[in-house]
């Protein structure tokens, strides 16, 4: 990807984590990442379009941070990937805001929703992968399932803390708990 | 409350439903309201007084449906009251749509806040009670750490139903997979 382009889409991500996905102007973002708004038309198409790769981006930023551990064991390794989004860095607390706000905007914009399923697939995947390294007598379907519970509880923790209802720490635990929970469940049967 | 009032806080989370939060204007809500203006800031102070409002309505009103049911197993009675949040009826999607809205715009609206703290501790402690019936000989602070397990998993899940990253049916039986979870550990202890 240019230089350029992803200048406009990290300030897309600052721009949505400050002011919110409606929030979002082409001529505001133009000023923001210094380019003109023909520039954004030429490389997105439009807003949909901006927005669609938006989300890749805050979704391969977070891929790229919650990779950065070198665990042997498999299932702190599991941990450690689902709890590096729970941090009180300035990256990851603008990344978890804007894919909290793709998500509840995606509640009214329709435009968003297949790719936001997509990408929320892929994720679901990669913990499902991660709990079957965990687990490996445990079977498939019931990773799956324990990964869209954990990565959807991991949402709903998220958007507590940065609505100030939970703090960090505690919201860190409470997914700890979970984690534990799932792998218990899966070796107990 | 008076008609008057009751009146105004439906049509103030049928607008937050169909446009969200930020797309809430006091114009736009009087005109759906049938009111005028000066009668919104008389009933609510201003537009954060409104809100406020709002989210205790929308609050009460799940209260309302959660409990339209008479199961007499506790086990049983706790799985209704989560599961009665992922229904597709009018009302249900209008509220979990309002609620996930008030939620999402707390990030970015700071006074909205503390009532969406309290809002989300009273409900959390409801649940707790819940599990006490289920689970008696269990321990209050594992209780509390569930509960708000399972209300931050139903959050998540419910936004993932309604921005259409999630089969309702498949949210329900991953929530009711939940609700076994943290009921098994409970007795496993």
């Amino acid at each position: 990807m240019s230089d350029r382009r992803t200048e406009i889409l990290r300030a897309a991500t600052r721009v949505i984590a400050r002011r919110g996905v409606r929030g979002l102007r082409m001529e505001e973002l133009a000023a923001e990442a210094g380019v003109s708004t023909s520039l954004l038309y030429y490389h997105f198409g439009d807003r949909a379009g901006l927005l669609r790769r938006t989300l890749e981006f805050i979704s391969d930023r977070a891929d790229r941070y919650t990779a950065e551990q070198e665990v042997a064991d498999p299932e702190e390794a599991l941990a450690q990937t689902l709890l590096l989004e729970l941090q009180d860095t300035a990256e990851v607390r603008e990344n978890s805001t804007a894919w909290g706000e793709l998500r509840a905007s995606a509640v009214f914009e329709e435009d968003l929703r297949e790719d936001l399923a997509r990408a929320t697939h892929t994720w679901v995947h990669e913990i499902a992968e991660l709990l079957g390294r965990a687990d490996p007598f445990g079977a498939a379907p019931a990773h799956a399932a324990a990964a869209e519970r954990l990565t959807a509880l991991l949402e709903g923790l998220s958007v507590r803390w940065l609505s100030g209802s939970l703090p960090l720490e505690h919201a860190r635990r409470l997914l700890r708990g979970a984690i534990e929970l799932e792998l218990s469940a899966g070796r107990a049967d």
